[in-house]
């Protein structure tokens, strides 16, 4: 019953296939556009909920900006760029009118208007506004928005050219607190992505060559997909005055001088949404977090003849209302009850192919015996995965089972990331041998042939032409770096840095 | 300390007034776009909370379909329509260069991208894909979304050219599933608009001019605004079989036969803050209903000596936490202690121009005599609205405040809702007379020159032209009619409709 795909046969089909038979998402008839369906939506709407509850407890306030920017506001950007060109959509008129019996824009507008790619440019505008004196400092706002980015090769959730995300953005008086900000959102992040979606991931900075245009520094967090490339999950910049400069945010300091404010912006996309996929999916199909799955419990009943049906419904339907109260993750447990017109065997499967977390089955062998059959979706096909539980203990396991399933994705994932980082590649010579290789499955609890390397790195001018030929990247400096000294992968140089070098998304 | 503009002065200079003294949105350097701040945009995260509550518990799920829409899928509609033009924003092209010094729009698309307006179309297309068969419906489900119109004279919350909203959408296997879905979901806005947000509804059916285009029934909920004016608050379409004709949704149906799908979509935005700000504040600013404040409770600490600052904030937040398990409303009681660095005279008046509907102040006599001096926003003014408790019962009265101060806040804008319908102008004459009236506010309890008149209709096709001349509107023909005979307030005909007149928003 598994997908078409296997992860070892076509990685990138099977890809596509754990999101379709999972039925999250598909291609629209809107150009490189996604439709993200209920299941899929439905995380989403988690992840939401979770970091929501974060950015206000961080004391920040959600706010709503234009999603339309006028084209003035990237002139200056332009200026200073060469070559500069940015993919985004363009509006141009405000009207569809018949013209010779075919449909056309009219109303040409004044000046065009730009789909937000993102919002610093425009949110620095009303912070100009609102920002006079210290004492309105800091300003902290976030949003929940849509963004649009004319990608050339869309894909579901990794790269569509409309996407989800929050753009958290703050003004503050001096660096120093802006840089505090900056890294307290990375460190945000980092939770999220390990203890909301059992996704471990590296935190660093930015090279300079990868750094948001206009950022000081841009700090990020590191995924390993399970065909050991690397996927960006969430990036948090400290901008300095450089925003401040170009929309002239200044505010009276306490020694009455006027100043520039200190900005910062941080987000996060549904884009976490393809690192879930890629961190936990197998080749049945999707696997997902019991604290992001829009169900964590479902029941299927097992109806042999039709006069079971009432019994074994009741039986449901008793069980299930047990479980209103427990509170796994302190949150109210979700759990659904799949009465469709469709065999039971179908639903099985079509649970385990979405990545339910505990799939119960309920035929009359089980009402008669008062038992309940839990499946454990991350232990499909293993003895463990199936378990017969009397109806009495039910409900006081499963809060601790979605517990343990939670911690046993993120260990899974942890121990892979961790096999998976190679520091004993210590010559250019071995690095170019060893990104030579094209990128394969990584098989659980086995290190792949190619994923990470943490090597050094001398910082040269021409390091991004040397990685762009190899078609590989520096992923970031970690935070945790041993200061000894090496050569340099890339040029041989001596080199103190350490990075994470990888292929990505 | 009142507003610059009083409602009797200058209504609609008072309500923008309002909306910057609350410091709830304010217009962009979008051209007619507005941003929604924190105050304002907390209350929209409180009706869309509640809201997506009783989406789901009515079996609805939430998706996102694309921003953009191509524009071949207006073409049918548009050959329809005598002298189609619609004015919604129109993407050309898909990148931004430098052209000889100056950004410029390049890369023409093949086909224009419209930025939807409302999302039938391309909802339509997903439902085509996915149902197949009678055991695929009904499909139902909703997206909160932006959308854009381009409206030459923006308001704000009003008319913004952006917007936000829920959008529901549906397929059903029979026109009677269908249509006890519209009715479904109008009576939830009913419950809504009444319950959440204090603001009374006539619910009813829209005449055939004012029908959505493709609808073969629009239903709404209107509210009366302080002016006597008429808000649309929300609508709910029965679309039939047209928009699966154009989008080809065809199912099997139980006879093996095929069959187009009946559909029907519902909306309410961003726009019922715009009516929640009409029926509820008053000349010293915003009164918002504590179900929907981002904060019930605000505390402002009154500090008169420094040295007694500790001691009043210990007291204020000892207070605060006993507030914590408090559920007004079934929900997490909202808090806030205003500890900025400003007067207390200035943060009093700033809260009650926001219109928080508890504001608590305490200073150094309070802490002494334990006690807390309660101020409740909607009775400003008047001696019952401030009480000083002692700080024992304070929490214990707190709940129940709310849950009055909500239902007093129903009840008064019930009161005026009611007393301004006029159900006693029978003739054409004294119809045209009575509209010959400007509105103007609706002083507190009194019957106002201009409001909803309840009269009869006789259906003409003429009726859309006289209404247009006299600048009124058929709001809604309400579900309760009486049946009898009477003249038409337009063309004095004999009728038997009862409709609902007014000038509107």
């Amino acid at each position: 019953m598994g997908l078409k795909n296997t992860r070892a046969g076509n990685y990138p089909e099977w890809y596509q296939n754990v999101i379709s038979e999972a039925d999250m998402a598909e291609n629209s008839s809107s150009p490189g556009c996604m439709v993200i369906k209920p299941w899929g939506y439905g995380m989403w709407e988690r992840i939401r909920d979770v970091f929501d509850e974060k950015i206000k407890e961080t004391d920040h306030e959600n706010c709503y900006f234009p999603l339309f920017i006028p084209l003035s506001f990237f002139q200056k950007e332009a200026e200073h760029v060469d070559g500069f060109a940015k993919e985004m959509a363009v509006v141009t008129h405000s009207r569809l009118a018949m013209k010779d019996g075919k449909l056309a824009p009219e109303g040409k507008l004044e000046e065009p208007l730009i789909v937000r790619p993102t919002s610093e440019a425009i949110i620095a505008d009303s912070f100009s506004k609102w920002v006079k004196s210290y004492r309105d400092l800091p300003v902290l706002v976030n949003q929940w928005a849509n963004v649009v980015r004319w990608e050339m090769r869309p894909r579901l959730f990794l790269r569509t050219r409309e996407f989800l995300w929050q753009e958290g953005h703050t003004a503050h008086a001096s660096a120093q607190e802006a840089e505090e900000e900056t890294k307290r959102m990375l460190e945000a992040y980092r939770d999220l992505c390990e203890n909301t979606l059992a996704m471990p991931v590296l935190a660093g900075k930015k090279p300079e060559h990868e750094k948001f245009p206009g950022a000081i520094d841009t700090y990020c967090v590191e995924a390993m997909m399970q065909d050991g490339k690397a996927l960006q999950a969430g990036t948090s910049h400290f901008l300095g005055q450089n925003f401040a400069k170009s929309a002239n945010i200044t505010f009276v300091n306490k020694n009455n001088e006027s100043e520039y404010a200190y900005t910062t912006s941080w987000g996060v996309s549904t884009r976490l949404i393809g690192g879930v996929i890629m961190t936990h999916a197998d080749d049945e199909g999707m696997v997902v977090p019991p604290k992001i799955a829009p169900y964590q419990v479902v029941f299927v009943p097992v109806i042999k003849k039709p006069e079971d049906a009432e019994a074994i419904m009741n039986y449901i339907t008793k069980t299930a209302a047990e479980l209103k109260g427990k509170l796994p993750f302190g949150e109210k447990i979700r759990v659904k009850i799949d009465k469709r017109d469709k065999t039971s065997v179908d639903k099985f499967w079509e649970w385990t192919r979405k990545g339910a977390p505990v799939i119960c089955e309920v035929g009359m062998r089980d009402v008669e015996g008062g038992k309940i059959m839990v499946r454990e979706r991350l232990k499909l096909g293993t003895p463990e995965g199936k378990e017969i539980i009397a109806s009495g203990d039910f409900a006081a396991t499963i809060e601790s089972r979605l517990e343990n399933i939670q911690k046993a994705m993120f260990d899974k994932a942890q121990n892979r990331l961790e096999q998976n980082i190679r520091s004993d590649i210590k010559t250019p010579e071995e690095f170019k041998k060893y990104f030579e290789q094209s990128n394969t499955w990584i098989e659980d609890g086995k290190q792949g042939k190619v994923a990470f390397v943490r090597g050094k790195w001398s910082g040269d001018a021409n390091s991004e032409e040397l990685l762009k030929a190899m078609k590989i990247t520096i992923r970031c400096i970690p935070f945790d770096q041993s200061g000894s000294e090496g050569v340099c992968l890339l040029t041989g140089k001596p080199a103190t840095t350490d990075v994470i070098y990888a292929r990505s998304y």
